[in-house]
């Protein structure tokens, strides 16, 4: 990672505010994407945060962002989805997980809330990923 | 914000790639999505990450991630879009800025690309908002 402050802004801190729970073990065996046969998941949302969580219910659409802690930050190029076939591309033309900021966009539906747990699906992220923020999808865009 | 942290999860820290420029000054007067209304703006991103770039073309819909840097991460209820005749909802059901950790999602075009200097449209983000990642809108899903 440069260590250059780019434009000097501050850098900011990211507090993860659960942790996802999966069969998924290692980053080498998931999918790629949620909708590549990734499996039923739940997000454990620390105690504190539960007040956060009224008014998601069961059957919604959410967009849950994780902080992809097994990402090497200092790549800025890859050959899209691992292929050596496929040319080089910038980080930022690609979902790699290997990028100066490893955040991930997942869009999942809730199956069942108990408490602070969330039951969803499907989801590629692997066991033990700590999830940093909860979006409801927009309707009216697809920027969810 | 509390001080506990989350399941023994580590802090994280988020080093902006670059910066937004907007005739948007105030989060007062911003509207509240992009397809409210929202104007032209363009990206800078900072020269250290101008590979990270490559194989983004103008045409591209992309996903802009931001640290919404005025929102307060002490909220965990609001009133949706400020109304106070939304009843109080949990943060991770709304859009708000104000939120624990406050990460801006924003689908745009690309209109222009000079050098690491993206034009974009609409973007409802305020003049000197961090940029923390780009990402491709991918066609399978809507999970932009």
């Amino acid at each position: 990672m440069t260590t250059t402050a780019p434009f000097s802004l501050p850098d900011y801190t990211l507090q993860p505010i659960g942790i996802v729970h999966s069969n998924l073990s290692s980053r080498k065996g998931a999918p790629r994407q949620g909708y590549e046969g990734a499996p039923d998941a739940s997000v454990e949302v620390h105690p504190a945060f539960a007040r956060a969580l009224d008014g998601i219910r069961p059957g919604d659409d959410i967009v849950l962002l994780t902080w992809l802690h097994q990402g090497r930050r200092d790549v800025l190029e890859v050959h899209p989805r691992g292929n050596v076939q496929n040319p080089l591309t910038g980080v930022f033309a690609t979902r790699s997980p290997d990028r100066p900021n490893p955040i991930g966009l997942h869009r999942v539906q809730v199956t069942r809330i108990d408490g602070t747990r969330l039951d969803v699906r499907p989801l590629e992220a692997i066991d033990g990923t700590p999830v940093v923020d909860i979006k409801p999808v927009l309707e009216r865009s697809d920027d969810a």
